[in-house]
This record gives C-alpha cells, sequence and structure tokens, in this order.
C-alpha cells in the first residue's frame, strides 16, 4: 500500500514523521476526510475548500495549491486501486526545534495523505445505529477541523464501552450540538432540525450536501439549537458524515427513537443523496 | 544528540513515529516537562506523578513504572550531557491502524523524550517580562497535560505577535484562568492570589511548590478565581513555570502593574525557591 508523505507516494511503511513535527507534540495541524465512490471523490472541491478555511483560521499555510491536492489524492486512488472508501490528507505546520509553542512563518508543513477501503453500507442506513449523549467539554473552534481530537476520542469511547455506536454531544447543560465525529439532526413534525453552522460544530460537507437536499426537496429546515429533550423526543434522528452518509439513529441512552425503525423523512434524504452521488460524482452506484 | 524512543537511547535524526500515530493524528496523548538543574531533576516525582495522572484521565496504559521513567531520564542526561535546561517527555497512545476514533486496550503506547539546553535566566526574574491577555478557548479539561495544545498555541502567538512574552487567558468574560504555557498569579495587599486547580488550569508543580513556599513563609495564599480587572491592578502579577520559575509580569496589554518593577512577594518568592532547588536537587545553584 502506498501513502502520500509531503506530495510523494511511498511505501506505507516507509511513511514516518519526525518526533518532533508539532502535529505530534501539539496536534498543530488540520486535516479533511474525502468519500471516494468507485474512484471518483465525492464533493472534492467542498472538502478542499474547508481545508484551506481551516489552515487560515490557524494562521497556517499550505504549500499546495488546490488542486495539486486533487491531483495528488487521485494520484493515491490509482496507486491503491481503491474502489471505495476513503481518502484521509492531514497537514501539520511541520517541524521546528526546539519545541516552543510560537510558530514560524517560515516552518515548512508536513502534508501526508492514506486511503482506507469501505465500500457504502446501505444496510446499516436502513438499519440504524444506536447513540449515548455525553458532554460536549471540547474548545471553542469545533469549526476548525484540526487535530485536537481527544475530546472527540473520549467521546467516542464512552458510547464504545456501552456499546453505542456513536456520541451525541451536548452542552451548557442540554444544547446538542454535534457527534463526536459526525453531525446530527432531529426531524419533527416534518421539519428538519439541526445545529446552526457557527463555532461549536463542524460544518459538515455532508450535513451541507443533506440540507441542500432537503430544501431543493420542500422539506422544512430549521438551524438552531435544541436540547437533549427535543432529541429524544424527536421522531427521527439522522447522524450525517462521509461515512455515514444519512444514517438513523434508532435509541438514545436506551430509548427508543420514534418507533425504533427509520423515519420517512431520514428514506427520503438517503434517496436523494444517492442520486447527489451518482450525478456528483458521474456514476452509477 | 540522542533522544529516548520508546526506551531506547537513539540518534536524534533516527527518531521517527508512524505517520498513524494516534498522538499525530488526534493529539492522542500525554507530556511533562521537566526542570534539569546541574544534572538533577528538579521534582521529578511530583512531575512524573502528574504523568500517571493524565494518562489515567484519558483511561491510557503507560507501559513503565516511574522508575523506569526516572532511569531513562537520567540516562537521557548522563548521554548527552545535559547540565542545565529541559526534559521532555511525550507518551502518545501509540499506532493502532486504519485511523479510527476508538482506541483499543492492546494498543502499545509510543513514548519518546528530548532534552532542551537552557540555563537558569535570573535577569528575566528580575526584570520581568511583557504579556497580553487573550480569551480562553480551550476544552474543559485543562488539568490534563495532553498534547491537544492547539489553543494554547494560538494564544501565544497572539502574544508573540505584538512583541509580548506571554499570553494570559481568561474565560466566563473576565475570569482569569492561566496562560498560554505557564501559572499566573497576583499579589493584592500582600495576599498571593491564584485560580483553584480545577479543570480549568494546568495544576504547575512550579504552582504547587510557590503555594508551600507562600505558606512557609507567612504570606497568606487565596485560591480563587480573578477577574481581569484585578489582574491589571494587580501590586505584582506573577508566571510560574518549570523555566520561568517566578518571573513577574511587569505590563499587562501595555497597561503597567505596580510600578513596572519586580515587586517584595516577587522577589522573595524566588528567594524561596532558589533555596528549594539547592534542596530538593542537593546542589549549590
Amino acid at each position: 500500500m502506498k501513502v502520500i508523505l509531503n506530495g510523494q507516494l511511498v511505501d506505507r511503511n516507509e511513511a514516518k514523521v519526525d518526533i518532533e513535527d508539532r502535529g505530534y507534540q501539539f496536534g498543530d495541524g488540520i486535516y479533511e476526510g474525502f468519500r471516494v465512490y468507485h474512484r471518483k471523490i465525492f464533493t472534492l472541491d467542498e472538502h478542499l475548500q474547508r481545508l484551506f478555511r481551516s489552515a487560515e483560521l490557524i494562521d497556517m499555510t499550505i504549500p499546495y495549491t488546490q488542486e495539486e491536492l486533487a491531483t495528488q489524492l487521485y494520484d493515491l486512488i490509482e496507486a491503491n486501486q481503491l474502489d471505495s472508501g476513503m481518502l484521509y490528507l492531514q497537514i501539520s505546520r511541520g517541524t521546528q526545534p526546539p519545541r516552543n509553542h510560537v510558530y514560524l512563518s517560515e516552518t515548512k508543513a508536513v502534508m501526508m495523505a492514506t486511503t482506507l477501503v469501505g465500500p457504502r453500507d446501505p444496510a446499516t442506513f436502513e438499519k440504524g445505529i444506536t447513540a449515548v449523549t455525553a458532554v460536549d467539554d471540547r474548545w471553542l473552534h469545533c469549526d476548525i477541523k484540526s487535530l485536537n481530537l481527544l475530546g472527540n476520542i473520549m467521546a467516542k469511547n464512552q458510547a464504545a464501552k456501552v456499546g453505542a455506536d456513536e456520541a451525541i454531544l451536548y452542552r451548557d447543560e442540554d444544547h446538542v450540538t454535534e457527534c463526536s465525529h459526525s453531525n446530527v439532526s432531529i426531524v419533527k413534525d416534518g421539519v428538519l432540525i439541526t445545529h446552526p453552522a457557527d463555532n461549536l460544530i463542524l460544518n459538515g460537507i455532508t450535513r451541507q450536501t443533506i440540507l441542500k437536499l432537503a430544501r431543493e426537496n420542500d422539506i422544512p429546515v430549521e438551524e438552531r439549537v435544541f436540547t437533549v429533550e427535543e432529541l429524544k423526543n424527536a421522531d427521527e434522528v439522522i447522524v450525517s458524515s462521509i461515512m455515514a452518509e444519512v444514517t438513523p439513529v434508532t435509541a438514545i441512552d436506551g430509548k427508543t427513537i420514534g418507533d425504533g425503525k427509520r423515519g420517512p423523512i431520514s428514506a427520503k434524504l438517503e434517496e436523494y443523496f444517492t442520486a447527489e452521488i451518482e450525478k456528483n460524482c458521474g456514476i452509477t452506484l
């Protein structure tokens, strides 16, 4: 298997970074995950734009253009013959010993990318997943897709330890924000409700696609804060991410959501989403 | 120069880690900085105890005993002939591809340690430093000495960009917590005031030593929240860390603190601190 390290295809086992890489010592870097369907990267431009936005927000310069990164990602798909799965792209601020909180503008960013085989999982899109609620104790810049993910890690493991698939986070006592590695929306009386795209959530590309599809298909959308109580009493709960697409949550903290089965809005949105993938990627799923 | 990687002394330039080390992708790990004076590690046990506490708080197992780590650190001092400076010790949760938020208990932690030459700087302890105030937007587990330091980085660089030495952080509008890589205390009417050791600050070993010395020498201590206004109107402001020891802050956001010179409590505490180093390390500075 190949990976990309600083713009070059290298063997997986040779891909190492310095122990004083700022990504390793401070989590000083950013990343993106890209969904690949039949060798095509879905919503590639949107992800790359967000990567550059994350870089700007942490005052970091990416030493490649969007076009160069796109070319490298497609080279990696080709090298690993990846049909369906994900690409992970990470850029740290680089190595600048000795360790110092102050970063220097001349420090050269370190870029790496890997592939992960992962076919679509329509059975799960239909069957749904379970979740627990967990306190959102993360920092106040969750809109930056940074390498500071320990809060997300701890929440996800809190879910895993009780056999649940995802952790739905809330802060300020009961305001639901997002999940440990996905966004969350609820459906109540036919309205799709999700947290506004502010500093408290990562504005998921899948989230944005779903909202666009809902609006195009006359499903009313509200971007507003909702509570844990609203979450648990929703008609439908949906998590979205590049791998989850539109996945219903059928139980939260052991409480059944709706009738415990995928609801009509979740089903419709996944149908629209599938069509959107085919259109955007020019493929047949 | 040598470093330690997974318990072994290796050449600095050969010390690399895997691109999928969880420290690199999630900041999933912890660290400690240790002050070395004339080849002796100051408050070694306290730092090692805190390291194990940090590990416990993120549900991570350190594959060494405190004694083994202490031996390795002294081996590194010897290998690099470090007289005075610091040791940096980091332990990540290790490599467990493919990337997954869920950690596995069998994943073997990756440990590394480096040295940094740094003599004491009594001129700065006397002259003091300048600081700016900055919003504390970090997560709610600042008591864990974790690798999620992007908030600290951004604050420190906010200070550096205007030529200041440190960033003093505040949250909830005006509650001062700590600095980007040190603790902060104020002196008002002879009382030493500092933020309680809760989840919002790293309970610095230097901070603890200073509080102990103050109490032993009849300087009244209050561990309580104080405001930005109290900070700027304090008689003295002190930052403390393993390298800063007891360093006065003479100006904050351009406003002179006290008369702009080191105050009497700062001077006394640094004197006590120097004696404590000599006693603890069995050396003469």
